[in-house]
């Protein structure tokens, strides 16, 4: 389909996407230094000695962040508006009016002291792309929209409020910078008594692409050069109570215990047990766990804990989660323990993204020479959110050993350019299609 | 031995237990409805409203408490001092002054929240066999003396210093009661200053019987009446550190993760695997943990946990170790994770209890017509200490469903007259042994 656009249709008095031959688009580059550049004058905000950021939404390190980028922007030719919830968006103008704009981007907040790359490489990377194809004179058919999401470390609140989902009680949550949501979107200039104008109806994209570090050590282990994301896990997580008997650790013969550590000893090797034990890339996780009453003498009377499963596939989440009870009635049948689980959040529904972006962007990562993985997104990302309404692709780096949400989050030079070099030719096929 | 002497020995003026046939021993009985009267009105004192008491040492309390127990011993006929710890000691003189005294006794401080028969029923029934003995006209060849240790449950005060072991170090440790131990002991009219007076020497004492109710289920759920105490445990404690690596629970597939909660649990269910499958009476228990940084959605890089391991037989407890730490290492290789044991405090050693006591124990509750299990005592009693330097036994009575340091705490009318008729029957023999 690209390549018979391109061939068809005649060339304007501006160069344009259309006019490009196959070879032209596939031999344009982003400008890596300039890209790099951007990153590192964004990372003095909110700068930590340890080399990361701290930068939480609304903290006046965001805040100073923003206008840097808002300045970045207006210097690549885009033309900025702020959307009710304070996301930042700049456009550069299509050949056709008619057409919805093509966007790509991310966010610049970060968690309390982490990383220089989470977020903001999708964002600079967008803006590299517009200032790229502006250095080629070439315009695209649809408008070219780069878009700062707010708050995404807090719950996404940006991409919720670009679904019409960020409601009074989202707006009450009190946010890493001590403001609450509403009072930062305001700090920042929106408009969060107006917060429901921020929606976008189904289609009012053309399309959404976010470049990301990938926050995992799959990329890394793998030497692969790009991941491309074939959806964003849903996520379930239980409040699991194991109820026994606080006894006498030196009265109570061993066969005479209802001992809840012991049970949920069992129960956290049989979480991973079942995980793991079908094909897959589900994951399943006890995070945080509370004996009580929890002195060395006595024999744990009740255990809380965390349960966290996570896949692509709500079925799957489900039957792994069915095992794991089934498991539980026999632990506590074994152990005379009481199991139970209580659903914590509301579950965090997986979100597919476009197979059709998927293929464009395999075809742009294989005419760069690049290795690929298809793979799930293990964290979550406001392009889960956009998913719903626009055709949605993610782009991965490696995160060298993994690490993110910390100062030692790390990838480099040559990942940036080849992400940022799959995000404009991904764009530039998008626009073609 | 015991028959022969009675038979043998001649009549005096007063009677003695020297002229008491077999056949009078066994019918002496002390006053069951009087020593419940004796509990009814220790219990008045702290006590809380769920039926229990609050009477931790030193507390006012403890001390009117101390008061009530005095008046009982002088009602009896006990001439009373105090040693230099505060303990109390009350004493019936006996027939041949060359002998050391034969003791009897327990503790009446308890845990915050405790109950009304941890330590009150040794101490009131020794008073009531003294008095039982007066009421049958007999007097024992050795002095016979009932003390009142103070403050067990703050570490075996009282008993430590009849060893002479309580250093400045113990005397500094802040009690339940908002007092150092040298400022109750002192509150109490004991002499801190001069601590060191109180120990008594190996074979100060003719023999020890302490009568306690036994604080876990073995006999109330055996419907066993008596528990013939063969030594109180060696307890070894262990801070058991795992460490892994924390990290993102969404982005870090199962195999690539070093879980520190997961290696913890194999590690406790192989704990319990490990004491489980030897014979013995041996605990092993994990009370406390904690997982960092304990979060849903992070994987555990750290987890701090205890570990404590109980029998008679500190080789038993060396070899249970031995193999716990063997498991540790293959959990640790199998999850990429490294496990390290600390000593936590100083072990407690065994203390074997007197073989011979223990027979007369088994004797006199087969004359009573009581069915006896010979166990260990899992919990800590100043018997333990008192066993180094004079021959010492324990009886047991059954404890309702297991359940002490609690006001649900209680052990049956009918137990605690067979208990303190086995101690009546026991120090008899004792005393013609």
């Amino acid at each position: 389909m690209f390549l018979a656009i391109f061939l068809l249709v005649a060339g304007l008095g501006e160069a344009t996407a259309e006019n490009l031959t196959k070879n032209t688009a596939s031999a344009m580059r982003v400008n890596a230094a300039r890209l790099e550049s951007d990153l590192r004058t964004l990372a003095e905000y909110g700068k930590t000695t340890e080399g990361g950021v701290n930068r939480p939404a609304f903290s006046e390190a965001d805040i100073k962040a923003r206008r840097f980028v808002l300045e970045t922007m207006k210097d690549a030719g885009l033309s900025i508006r702020l959307d009710e919830a304070g996301n930042i968006i700049g456009r550069l103008d299509g050949l056709d009016v008619s057409l919805p704009p093509l966007a790509a981007g991310s966010h610049i907040d970060s968690v309390p002291n982490g990383g220089r790359f989470d977020g903001a490489l999708g964002v600079l990377a967008a803006i590299e792309c517009c200032r790229t194809l502006r250095d080629n004179n070439i315009r695209l058919r649809h408008p070219m929209e780069v878009i700062v999401f707010v708050d995404e470390e807090g719950g996404l609140v940006g991409s919720r409020a670009t679904l019409g989902e960020l409601d009074d009680r989202a707006l009450d949550v009190i946010t890493q910078s001590g403001m609450t949501v509403r009072e930062g979107i305001s700090a920042v200039g929106g408009s969060p008594g107006r917060i429901k104008a921020a929606a976008l109806k189904k289609g009012g994209l053309a399309g959404y692409l976010e470049l990301h570090i990938e926050q995992g050590n799959v990329l890394d282990s793998r030497k692969i050069r790009i991941g491309v994301v074939e959806g964003i896990v849903g996520i379930n997580r239980w409040e699991v109570v194991v109820e026994g008997a606080a006894n006498h650790a030196g009265t109570t013969p061993m066969e005479g215990r209802q001992d809840a550590l012991l049970a949920a000893a069992h129960l956290i090797t049989a979480v991973n047990r079942i995980v793991t034990t079908i094909p897959g890339r589900q994951v399943g996780t006890v995070g945080r766990i509370k004996a009580e009453p929890g002195a060395v003498n006595v024999i744990p009377g009740k255990v809380t804990m965390s349960l966290e499963l996570r896949d692509l596939d709500v079925r799957k989440i489900n039957s792994l989660f069915s095992g794991i009870q089934k498991e539980a009635s026999l632990i506590g049948e074994k152990t005379r323990t009481k199991i139970s689980f209580l659903e914590a959040d509301a579950p965090s529904l997986p979100a597919l993204l476009d197979p059709d972006v998927k293929k464009l962007t395999i075809r742009s990562a294989g005419e760069l020479g690049l290795s690929i993985l298809e793979m799930p997104s293990g964290a979550g990302h406001d392009a889960q959110n956009i998913a719903r309404i626009a055709p949605t692709g993610m782009i991965f780096i490696p995160s060298a050993a993994g690490i993110s949400h910390s100062p030692q989050e790390f990838s480099r030079p040559e990942d940036l350019e080849a992400g940022a070099n799959v995000l404009l030719l991904t764009l530039v096929k998008l626009d073609g299609k």
